[in-house]
């Protein structure tokens, strides 16, 4: 490890943030982005899949919604350099969700509003460099668990969310 | 970035984490020393907030008692650089903490005990450089969600917590 | 801090991550390629102690079983370095398990499966240079805190596991 790859680390992890809050505070344009253009994503072990920028965003924006209040992080950065443009990585996830309202896609008939997920896995990535900045060429996740629990008001659970999901107004 | 820069990020992370490390083993000695002299903290979109490294240091701990069992993580962290001695930065935060009694606050009613608190959200901090260390000059945070679950052990949950909080005898 | 310290510091991190992800992808090649010859752990402040890299490798994997789906993450790594070749850091740690059957360890009546373990606590480890390689020379944790949720189901959380363990196939 030398200190240009080391730089090259830190920059793709600087990418990475930035990517996690885009999605966290639901902002297309910053996801839009950390994006390469032909990206490709596959969230879930496949179970949702983008095709370059666009549809990328479209695809990911599609899965959530304004009454998803979701809280990802990304942990334990392990990239190696395939060339002085192109790295691939691991990483970490761990997700905890509030869901306030039911799925707005009617093939999630399990979500109802009331409920939180915690999950984790391993996101698999892909970066490239163009023109001159690091960008997000593959990112999907493959779980090791996933766990909802139902009816939180019900179990006594007091949920507060708050529409600047973090933000400094 | 460069190589003083890299370092400089480098210093800033690992004020953090003593100042975290502070707070969850509530080591005020340990919290005073990461604050810069005219720090400015606060808490919870600004429900809680210090002036000063004293008034800081006292306002934190009058809001925790020894019956809170805390644990905040702090990642994701986004610095950038205003002056060779000034930063300002965003780290995602997670909290979980037990409440074994009471709270100690009348203005907290809700906290009885027995409850868990699994929170989410942003530090939207700033750092100055004084005397040649980096310390903390700000420091606040918006929450994304916050969820209470209560009566933990009449949902069947066995919480076990330890004076140590995490440190070596 | 230097560069030279700057890029240990990094190996020693790498070599955390890989740490984690052979204990949570049951990967027991990948574990002893991480510890020292002389390697000794100490988990849960000295309830599960091993010593030497066959041992530690045994009685890690004796504790852990197949019906275990374990999420580590390690955060806030605080290093410092005692010679060229050794260090000592602590790292915040936090993990979720689900427990989808009954212990095999017949020491630990209370685990029956439908289980999910919330904990927190700190690391307090030891790296040395072997061959050129950072390994760990000695790890164990102290808890902050650890919480055990029984009967998942009956209080309607819904949990599915990835034999993957987030690994790509």
């Amino acid at each position: 490890m030398n200190v240009e790859d080391l730089i090259a680390f830190h920059e793709i992890t600087q990418l990475k943030y930035r990517y996690i809050r885009a999605v966290d505070t639901q902002d297309r344009e910053l996801l839009t982005s950390v994006f390469a253009k032909n990206v490709r994503t596959w969230y879930d072990s496949g179970k949702i899949v983008g095709h370059g920028r666009e549809n990328a965003v479209a695809t990911l924006f599609d899965s959530i919604s304004p009454t998803f209040f979701s809280h990802h992080i990304a942990v334990h950065p392990e990239i190696s350099f395939t060339s002085s443009t192109t790295a691939k990585g691991t990483w970490r996830i761990q997700d905890i969700v509030h869901f306030t309202a039911p799925h707005p896609n009617p093939s999630v008939p399990d979500l109802q509003g009331d409920e939180r997920l915690i999950g984790a896995g391993y996101y698999h990535d892909e970066y490239v460099k163009e023109d001159g900045q690091w960008k997000i060429a593959s990112t999907g996740y493959v779980r090791i668990f996933e766990a909802v629990e139902t009816k939180l008001q019900q179990h006594g659970t007091r949920v507060r969310v708050e529409s600047a999901r973090g933000r400094l107004n």
